[in-house]
């Protein structure tokens, strides 16, 4: 029997398993393995464990490789005899979650997942990682398990690398894929971390915006002075702070800091056209949040904005006195968190640099500055014409019943780039999250549509690549 | 015998009875009033009930007034028969203190007070309260105490107003003073909770800066955001308040509200020359505190920046992830503290409405702003050839021997304005801490000599003013 002839009994095995499938996962969301926080350094090597355990019993051959941070999960797995012929794939995703503040704003506690229906009849998982990236990984998971049991082998060799520092920078995994180059350079890298077009169109997203993370912090005075004592002369580091990080952007949404777009390559005019095509709507795309006008360079499309355009953005800021009440306090120090999404060939060390020049151009005297890197990571693009991609949308179009989008998106995920530079692999990413999945923020949920036919669209996108 | 007779056995007295009074203030010391913060309600009446019974002790008809906010103690006390001389004064003081965040910055636990000897040989106390305004206002206490003792009497009729809620705004001393005009009207009022000009230069306060006091509150989506999806077109609000209060001061350190000047007058060129004539330099005022150069308006010298002109600062501010590592998230919500201080005749209330108007008119789509307010006080100032003020420096000049300065002070005490404005009555300001006390910061401390001399200071302060 074929693959292809195999696939209606795989894809009705995904469909009698779903409740299984769903145990599964909600034993992996009740782990909390939020990685950015030293605290639950214990649970997400319990998370490494789950992912490792649910692996060999799908018969991959699977080890915890140990770094300076959270453990790394490899798992290998050949193709059945008859189904050599399809690429040997490397499978990336990740077992860490986001932090879950402000805790208050959660209906649920974050780590006890569970199914809601809402009002308008979708069923939904709410959980952190219900979205990012556990539900994604394990729609490839219970894939892989189907075809495991439908044929007793999976269609193609498959190499599993699930990671646990995603949502921290990644640090230890650049070195790990360069250290264990040869166990890990496959024909074709897959990843599932990224979103729909909306909710019944399926998505190839053929690039991916990098990230520069700093933390930059602000002193002046050696304590924390009087307000009254000492406002007027004193140099106030979250006047610094705000006055600085202000001056990044320019009245038309710009970023300022010299050099920045150096490397931003303008899109052909064919492609411009497209995305003007896709004609999407800041009603449709922030409305769902609250929002009505795009905040970025004026003289972009918002999708562009989105997917092409280079930001900068602060993530946090913190000084002074922020309880209840007030405190007249000139703050010794003040701190952000800085990042830049980057795109094309822009180049996240000389970003980084030319960032930290910025501030240390423009601090006043009086003011000390120290930072902290936590991701230097480039962007990456999918050759528009890769077979494998026409592949991959055929896939996805038999089973949403629409043809697929194929377009960049916004978000990063630091290791795609170096798939390219270091292993030479090219990245097809496909994922089911949606823009109301609240990825990052307090209930965070994947629709349960997304978990039942990511599943099924990863056995017809094996099926696709095996033949 | 007359008071004057009388003096040196009441300044003996003071000084045999050191050791004792340092035990009264320590008792007050150890209780942790910190009045902004609700958790410690219990503990600010505690404080109240302690002054009540120390000042009943020295034969004050004493009254514990309960508000909205911490109660108000109130005592009365007349002058001998043979005394009643003098002016009746009112007494002001505060027993709150402020919060001693971050408590990981201090050597000791802030309410477990203690005497240290410091490598130059300077006995201090340290304690949270030790200099603000605890070991101030029982420097008046001990004062009162010492005549008491030795003559029987007191050398002028006391009136005692120790509030509770000086730390955050005052705000049910106001309304207080409005409805008990009567029982607080006297012919003028003496408060201790400024400084001396150095540690061994006396220094009346001739003038305090008002004190306005806002919180901001930046909304613009409605969740917290993931940037790599958001990032570019959703509006930031840490990037909204950072851009507009950066824009409250230009390149010349002046403050940008429409308005904000209006109120404030150019010093007389003779009091310019006193003013210069003092030599403050940046190195003696800011040296201390690890500083170098004047950060406020760049055409004023230093001292009026601290007792002459008003002042924009931002005290706290805090939005989107501020943990250890990062966090790609755009935040819901971004919110600051924002203080100004007040000279001259600057309206309170209008230079409130001129901020909030600044800020809303620079909120750009789908940000939407609350304020909330704490402090709305005058700046207040004693006419310069009032009498009494003549009889306090010369009292001042015998026990430093050495010319007390009479100049204007940064800092703000909210009620002072009122006492003139509905009371009718004008402020002495005497006090006696130091520009290294770190009031308001960690490890605050107040000098031995200080708490001493001060309280010898009062003594000779009180029989000058009842001759």
């Amino acid at each position: 029997m074929t693959i292809s002839q195999a696939l209606p009994a795989i894809l009705a095995q995904i469909d009698a398993d779903l409740d299984r499938s769903l145990e599964r996962l909600f034993g992996l969301l009740r782990i909390p393995s939020i990685s950015t926080d030293p605290a639950y350094k214990e649970e997400c090597a319990k998370a490494a464990r789950y992912v490792c355990d649910d692996l060999a019993g799908i018969g991959f051959d699977v080890s915890l490789r140990p770094t300076a941070g959270h453990p790394i999960v490899l798992g290998n797995a050949s193709a059945g005899g008859g189904n050599g012929g399809g690429p040997r794939v490397l499978f990336y995703g990740h077992y860490d979650v986001q932090p879950v503040d402000p805790l208050d704003l959660w209906e649920a506690p974050p780590f006890a997942p569970r199914i809601v229906t809402r009002a308008d009849g979708r069923k939904i998982i709410v959980a952190r990682g219900a979205c990012d990236d556990k539900g994604q990984i394990m729609t490839f998971v219970e894939a892989c398990r189907a075809f495991k049991m439908v044929t007793g082998e999976l269609p193609l060799s498959i190499t599993m690398l699930i990671e646990g520092e995603e949502e921290c920078g990644s640090n230890h995994l650049f070195g790990f894929v360069q250290e264990h180059a040869d166990e890990l350079k496959r024909d074709l890298a897959l990843v599932c971390d990224t979103s729909m077009w909306d909710a019944s169109t399926p998505m190839v997203t053929t690039s991916l915006r990098g990230l520069v993370y700093e933390e930059v912090r602000i002193s002046c005075a050696d304590r924390d002075l009087h307000s009254g004592l000492f406002g007027g002369p004193a140099q106030n580091p979250l006047r610094v702070l705000a006055r600085i990080l202000a001056g990044m952007h320019d009245e038309e949404g710009r970023v300022t800091i010299p050099g920045f777009y150096a490397g931003v390559h303008e899109l052909p005019p064919d492609i411009r056209r497209d995305l003007a095509e896709l004609n999407l709507t800041a009603e449709e795309f922030l409305g769902s949040v609250g929002l009505k006008v795009p905040a970025g360079e004026k003289d972009r499309m918002l999708i562009e904005q989105i997917a092409t355009r280079p930001t900068a953005e602060i993530n946090g800021m913190v000084g002074g006195y922020t309880g209840e009440g007030a405190k007249t306090v000139i703050p010794a120090q003040a701190r952000a968190k800085v990042s830049f999404r980057l795109v094309g060939a822009q180049d996240p060390r000389r970003i980084r640099d030319a960032f930290r020049a910025f501030v240390r151009e423009r601090l006043p005297a009086d003011a000390k500055v120290e930072f902290e890197s936590y991701s230097n990571a480039p962007a990456m693009e999918l050759p528009l014409h890769s077979p494998v991609l026409a592949r991959t949308r055929d896939a996805l179009a038999a089973e949403w019943g629409r043809k697929a989008v194929a377009v960049g998106e916004g978000g990063s995920i630091p290791i795609v780039g170096d798939f390219k530079r270091v292993l030479g692999m090219d990245t097809v990413m496909v994922g089911f999250a949606l823009d109301d999945d609240r990825v990052h923020a307090p209930n965070e949920k994947y629709d349960l549509t997304s978990f039942h036919k990511g599943t099924r669209s990863w056995a017809r996108i094996l099926a696709a690549l095996a033949q």
